[in-house]
């Protein structure tokens, strides 16, 4: 039998799986025509929600699983506490997945996680992932799930994000406005949206402030610690240095602070730093580290209590919506103008 | 019916479940009377190991869980690392269970976890466990479970565990010989027998060097963190507080570098401090902090393979072993004599 789900639709229709599904939830991002088309033959061929993703909204299993990439950043530890608390008050367990920034791994949980082991999923993609036939996959079968942080653009689907563009943007001015004029972007990801917004906001700051911007000053790091950690010395090793680093994520941080006490480079006389970042010990370090810091428990707790409506309202869809939480500057000595 | 399992063994010859596994086992700690008795009522009774245990061990779940108290602590985010990458080799899955230190959370996940939901279990108690009744349940069910770190000292199980005792004796030792008189100990928990063993460290090198012990140089922590604070804060601000500390967890060292910044105390000039800790950033602090620096990947790898003995081959028991992984000191500033 030729079960009516929405890949069939999508088929028949010639369009994507999250086309379909987009029409059917009257997404703003999809055109009337293209919705009246859908619903159409949706009625003509009598689609009915998945009746395994029903079941599953019956709370059989009663855990939510959280697909993260890694827990060593302190972003997604404190974002599975935040997780966590809504989960244990609507009785559930979380189950934690991490896919090590590995494509080949996300793919691998979501297809484990496709045959129904959980009642809904939270996720945060991988650095490299740039195909997302696995996700299409999985909203075909019509599994709630809900993106964080590292949400997935091209896709229809729930997402809570920080300001990463705004966060991008303060963190340069702030650079700028103690004195740096060469300021350099390191990078996490070319796929990730976060990375390219928070980019984004570094550019555009720069141009606000007719700052000058060269592409040897932005830097795509590789994940692999002893690759980046070369990256960054080649960087703060050419002839004219930048004055200033941001670092789009916690990790690249402490490779500067180590790179420049290996190049007896003094921070913040000759670089000053400037890293998201939800270190614990930031105010510890030598020098104090100036941070984006994101609310990273509260990103956690509004992720999941999205999910948490649509496994307990049976009408409740996962919409198109977007949440986004504010992030905060916190200045410290790695920015200083004067400091001894 | 009232099946033949090791509780109805245990409770027909009026020991425990812990004690009839042990036997079956052939655990030097059980004596042969005991043994002998198990075994003729095993025989009597025509004991067969759990038909569920055994259908688990035909790898129906592909998965193992991590039951651990927290991420935010990179030992666990390490160990995590290393189990993942025997689980992976042997194409499994990982799931990742918090308790938050909270002995009913983990009560409740085990008892989640004991409908063969899983093929086994890795597992590092919470720090408040004392009863370990819910342990011998998961035991009697005979799903395969190995400790590590927080091991459980009651039960007969496999473990893994770092040498706390020679650690704690070699970090008291570092500070006496860089010239502390009083030496206090920040314990994280009053049951975990890692704490017990690392006291123990601590007491027979203040004994082993003639050094002077006082009650008060002894803090139970509470793992709050305002309450952590305010007991180290209190330590220090005692009329002759102790010239060196030895916390015997990560948070608890930050706690302390925090609160001699409050407190202005200068370290390591008048507090010496060292921590065990596999904080990336260790040696990025305002001054790099010695610690006790643990293995905690290869302890994970070490714990994941002898479980997965155990799921490879069904006439592999999981015995009372016991590896201990070695630790290191690394000496740094928290300790130097003198500094600038």
């Amino acid at each position: 039998m030729n079960t009516v789900n929405l890949k069939r639709l999508a088929e028949e229709l010639n369009v994507s799986v999250s086309t379909v599904s987009r029409a059917l939830r009257d997404s703003h991002e999809i055109n009337s025509q293209t919705k009246q088309r859908v619903l159409s033959l949706a009625a003509k061929l009598n689609y009915q929600p998945n009746p395994n993703a029903s079941s599953l909204r019956k709370q059989k299993s009663s855990t939510i699983a959280v697909v993260v990439p890694e827990i060593a950043n302190n972003f997604f530890s404190l974002a599975i506490n935040g997780i966590e608390e809504i989960a244990s008050l609507n009785g559930y367990h979380v189950l934690i997945y991490l896919t090590h920034d590995d494509y080949h791994k996300e793919v691998s949980i979501l297809s484990h996680l496709a045959n129904g082991r959980v009642d809904g999923i939270l996720m945060s993609l991988s650095s490299d992932t740039h195909d997302h036939s696995h996700l299409e996959e999985l909203i075909s079968k019509e599994i709630p799930i809900v993106f964080f942080d590292r949400v997935c653009e091209g896709i229809s689907a729930a997402k809570v994000t920080n300001d990463d563009y705004e966060s991008g943007f303060i963190a340069t001015e702030h650079l700028l406005k103690q004195g740096c004029t060469q300021i350099a972007y390191l990078s996490v990801s070319r796929h990730l949206s976060i990375s390219k917004h928070r980019m984004q906001g570094y550019l555009d700051a720069l141009k606000a402030y007719s700052a000058p911007q060269d592409p040897s000053w932005i830097v795509y790091c590789s994940n692999h610690q002893n690759e980046d950690i070369q990256l960054v010395k080649n960087l703060l090793s050419q002839a004219n240095p930048p004055s200033g680093i941001f670092a789009s994520v916690e990790k690249l941080a402490l490779i500067t602070y180590n790179v420049c006490n290996e190049l007896s480079l003094q921070i913040p006389h000759q670089v000053k730093v400037v890293g998201f970042s939800n270190l614990e010990s930031a105010n510890l370090l030598n020098p104090s580290l100036t941070v984006i810091r994101q609310d990273a428990f509260h990103i956690g707790k509004s992720a999941s209590s999205i999910l948490f409506k649509a496994l307990k309202r049976v009408d409740f869809l996962l919409k198109d919506e977007h949440v986004v939480v504010k992030s905060g500057l916190i200045k410290r000595d790695s920015t200083a103008v004067s400091y001894c």
